[in-house]
């Protein structure tokens, strides 16, 4: 017996192309679906005109690799930002994550991914090249490595310190330790280790 | 200080409007953005074209409620389905997981919820008149009524099966019990002891 068909081939075909996005499966999408004929107005056919949008104009920006609609990037492009150092990031996501912290106004470097034997991803893969090219430019001082503290991203790390060897670079990465808010009673036994590890003095006396 | 800029206003607007998807977070909205930029051809524009396809397509059904593309539904319209009996369902959901259970084969009325004081859902927010007014038609032998086994769709039940009392049809409502694979162990009270009350004899002996 075939499936049965669930509102016609065009909510049908909505409903398997809103199941193959991350953290949707094909319960959460048949939601979805209903949710937005619900709010034809309001939300599905906004949607649909976002997705139009965002498909005619999007771009990945060919010096740092974020996605904007601008090429180079908006951060690429913005004057107030400090040319002289580089973060070196994994996907968009991360560069976005330090975007939202606010807490560092330098330029980026999107890898693109992780160095991984096991899915056949080599330097070659990663924008390692590109991103050793920007470092050598007499401007750079630092390039912060801000993959992620998994072994992939670690891995991916010391390969990229390694291939900036001959710039004339600081190479440094984001420390490890108790998150701010982290309990300790919460904390897996690496970042004791490394809380432990990287400890600050805080009083002056001997 | 003002939120800052992830990718322009085209992607920050698609990333608000996905935020706004049942089981999506602002979190998960923006993994699905990325998801869909890097899929530019194979889901972005897709997903665009088939939403758009939806909002100009996309008709409740007047008659049961179902929405479908074309009017009366494809369920309505089906002159193998059974036009005796009505399966009375809170939401298209529930009338969608029916038919995937591929156990039903006669017509449905969607009522739209469920009644609710609390959100001041009376009688005339549901499609009940409409209801009473398809089981009065000769043909109808069999209301069935499939809402929630929640309170409120207990009490919509009720009123519902209240509401018939005038139409010369048989009103029933789904047997509660053992879901199938599940163990009594995980089982709540009420569950257990509606499997017990609704127990079946499989023997023939005295």
């Amino acid at each position: 017996m075939s499936e049965p068909s669930l509102g016609g081939p065009e909510i049908e075909g909505l409903i398997r192309l809103l199941a193959k996005l991350p953290g949707l499966g094909p319960r959460s999408a048949r939601r979805a679906v209903l949710h937005l004929i619900r709010n034809k107005d309001g939300l599905l056919t906004p949607l649909a005109n976002a997705l139009h949008a965002t498909a005619a104009h999007v771009v990945i920006c060919a010096t740092c690799g974020n996605v904007d609609t601008v090429e180079p990037c908006t951060i690429c492009q913005d004057p107030r930002r400090d040319g002289s150092v580089l973060c070196v990031v994994e996907e968009v996501a991360d560069l976005w994550a330090l975007e939202r912290a606010q807490t560092y106004h330098g330029r980026y470097h999107v890898l693109g991914g992780t160095l991984s034997a096991l899915d056949g991803i080599g330097p070659d893969d990663l924008r390692i090249p590109t991103l050793v090219g920007r470092a050598r430019a007499p401007e750079i001082t630092e390039v912060i490595l801000a993959t992620n503290a998994t072994v992939d991203g670690q891995t991916t790390a010391h390969y990229v310190s390694d291939a900036l060897e001959d710039c004339t670079v600081a190479v440094s990465r984001l420390a490890h330790g108790v998150p701010v808010g982290g309990e300790l009673d919460y904390l897996d036994d690496g970042t004791l280790s490394a809380a432990f590890a990287g400890r600050k003095r805080i009083n002056d006396s001997p």
